[in-house]
């Protein structure tokens, strides 16, 4: 018997790596910097509504232009992620091209007018619309165009973040729970790291949260992984866990609510914005509307706020997943994640001192937690952590994510996300 | 409707975690303990061997006792990382109990005579068989009693590296080629922590590879992901991955071989013997000896070395690849990792300077690629990239490990591996 050297499977898996580097690029180049434009818009839509207060009145009319063009022109665009999950799991009609310009500037207008909304969304319905009619025009198969779908979304949140491993483990992670196949792992890792690099050529900066610092905690007890914290960590996860179940829970149970009693569907929009406002009004803060990332003036409850311990409640995580799940229920457009940073952030520092942990590492698992939680990708959110906040903390990225994703329970803010096997 | 707020979903959820949180501690002590006693008794075995240079003519003596004693004690322990693969894949006959003491026995007498071979196999067979023993105690049904020999895989794994991460993930991945399933992701996790933990509880100290250090190159262009060096590190990683091809073909090849045109099995490991001590001869140098971390003299090629650039020549990754495939397939014990983490960093180191890229750098990326290669466990490898070298390098430890993934092709250190896919 001679040494297998089989050369014929070495070419095809060159050939593979060339052909999906070629094709990945062009992708990623179209999707990276769509997400720049749509970072741009939103920046300058967050900071017009806080030079221009009195716009979040126009809040329901927003609503009720956004739900009238997606009823009148959107095709299926308001499937939103789940329609680019669908078409992966099973090819059929397609995403329309149209669902990036619609999704696209129905986000900045709910954030234009104070709706509270994510982003990621936004990036991953760009990534799948983009990918497809470049997909069209490539003339993929069937198969192909499943992996380039993939890519899709990997390149929308890799650039969106500036995350690229996490946005491919993403990709990958999310479209089934319980288990990740590997046949999209190479092109995803490409589409998404020229995802990011698009995105960062055109001056995209993303925020850098300062926490967990190398500085502030390697000679603490926090830098030396202890069977303590780690027994902290896991005990607070199941509330991080718990907090994603209700945020998906409570968006469906809206959505369904609104669907049910609210038979007008242009109308849903203007109850939300009621609610929304009527909320932010009786609180006397508009901390959880918009993106949540900071404030107007720098104090108040924000992500990077969280952080520091400074400017929220208690009940601050609860207030922005309900006004979350009231914005994105009632018709307004933009993503689920930032908001469930901003969720997960607040709930950890609420709970830092009760669990006696820094508050900076309490928000950044809090940050990585809740998310794991409510999209059940655990991998891809262990790795955000090291993407974000350096690899000191890994061990407690891991329980913070995994145990989050074992008490979010069977649910999920993907209604297409497929379930694999159950979770114990 | 109602918002669904299922409590005994929670409730089952919660006895799954206590349930697995009791028995992998049990687990995580024993084999964190044996693999320490394993640790300590393979430093002890490498000390004595540098002393007594004389030891490695008994090498052949070794070798035969090693198979007798295999062959008329092990029932099918021989089967080795096999075995537990297939347990899991197909619960079975189950791994003997004695296999834990015949390959912690087996892998030091290799080590102390000289024969070039690894330690990871050891630990994973000893987690697997004292998960079998436990399991058998704690009357664990069928499927538990998978999730419990995957549990054995990661305590072992991580406590023989210090890597508890890349421990779960390894065992999770390396079951099946293309796919990862996530029942055992939680009790993996604690399994492996708990088997690190008690590992470093009886003092054990993991060598430190003083690798990409922050200082070194934080201020250097390497520290910026660059499109330019992200493609270096791609086709290197090409040369990773056929280097993992190679090795495990050329094992396979070689146990045919041995096994073919070698009937009498005693008189495989005096072939074994005389092959890898001859090309020691030829070569002049006894560094492809043993485990290789280390040098007698510190000087020469070694793992640590290659990181430094010191002591290695262009083709010393061949030479300890050829040297541990004659050793593990004419019947010696020891695992393939270390031998492929030397591999890996001599054949990076020796493509530094053609690649114009640090060498420390290169050495690290070989380490965890060539690994990554051969046992088709990119995220795994990935992971441990972070956990070794922290997390600076993370988007060329992803490169690395996935395109190594890539071109090892469909082969493997492990039969027993699942084909779920094809690769593309």
């Amino acid at each position: 018997m001679s040494l297998r050297w089989d050369t014929s499977e070495h070419i095809v898996l060159g050939r593979f790596v060339v052909k999906w580097l070629f094709i990945t690029a062009v992708l990623g180049a179209a999707v990276g910097s769509a997400v720049a434009f749509f970072l741009w818009l939103l920046h300058q839509a967050t900071v017009i509504r806080w030079q221009l207060p009195w716009l979040v009145y126009f809040l329901p009319l927003a609503g009720i232009a956004i739900v009238v063009v997606y009823a009148k022109w959107g095709k299926n665009s308001a499937g939103g992620n789940n329609l680019v999950m669908e078409q992966i799991h099973e090819p059929g009609g397609g995403i329309p091209k149209r669902m990036s310009p619609l999704v696209l500037f129905a986000t900045v207008a709910t954030h234009l007018f104070g709706g509270s909304a994510g982003r990621e969304g936004t990036a991953v319905q760009m990534g799948g619309s983009i990918a497809q009619a470049l997909g069209d025009l490539f003339k993929l198969n069937k198969p192909d165009t499943r992996i380039f779908l993939t890519c899709g979304i990997a390149a929308g949140f890799g650039a969106v973040f500036g995350t690229p491993l996490t946005g491919a483990i993403f990709a990958l992670e999310v479209l089934t729970l319980g288990r990740m196949r590997y046949e999209a792992l190479i092109p995803c890792l490409m589409a998404s790291m020229f995802g990011d690099l698009a995105c960062s050529m055109w001056g995209i900066h993303h925020t850098h949260y300062s926490i967990i610092a190398a500085a502030l905690h390697l000679d603490d007890a926090v830098a030396k992984i202890t069977p303590l914290i780690s027994g902290k960590v896991a005990l607070a996860s199941i509330f991080f866990g718990l907090a994603g179940y209700l945020f998906a829970e409570l968006t469906h149970t809206l959505s369904h609510l609104f669907t049910k009693y609210v038979p007008t569907y242009w109308v849903r929009p203007i109850i939300g914005s009621a609610l929304v406002l009527g909320i932010s009004y009786l609180l006397g803060t508009r901390d959880y509307l918009g993106i949540g990332v900071l404030t107007a003036d720098g104090t108040g409850a924000s992500i990077v706020n969280a952080f520091k311990g400074d400017g929220i409640t208690a009940w601050s995580w609860f207030w922005k997943l309900l006004l979350t799940a009231i914005t994105l229920s009632s018709g307004f457009k933009g993503g689920e994640v930032t908001p469930l940073f901003f969720v997960g952030a607040t709930l950890g520092a609420a709970l830092a001192s009760l669990f006696g942990l820094p508050v900076d590492l309490m928000a950044g698992l809090g940050f990585i937690g809740v998310f794991a939680g409510a999209t059940n990708t655990p991998l891809a959110c262990t790795i955000m952590g090291v993407e974000l906040f350096g690899a000191q903390c890994l061990p407690y990225f891991s329980i913070t994510c995994f145990f989050a994703y074992l008490f979010s329970g069977h649910s999920g803010i993907y209604l297409s996300q497929k379930m694999e096997s159950a979770k114990c």
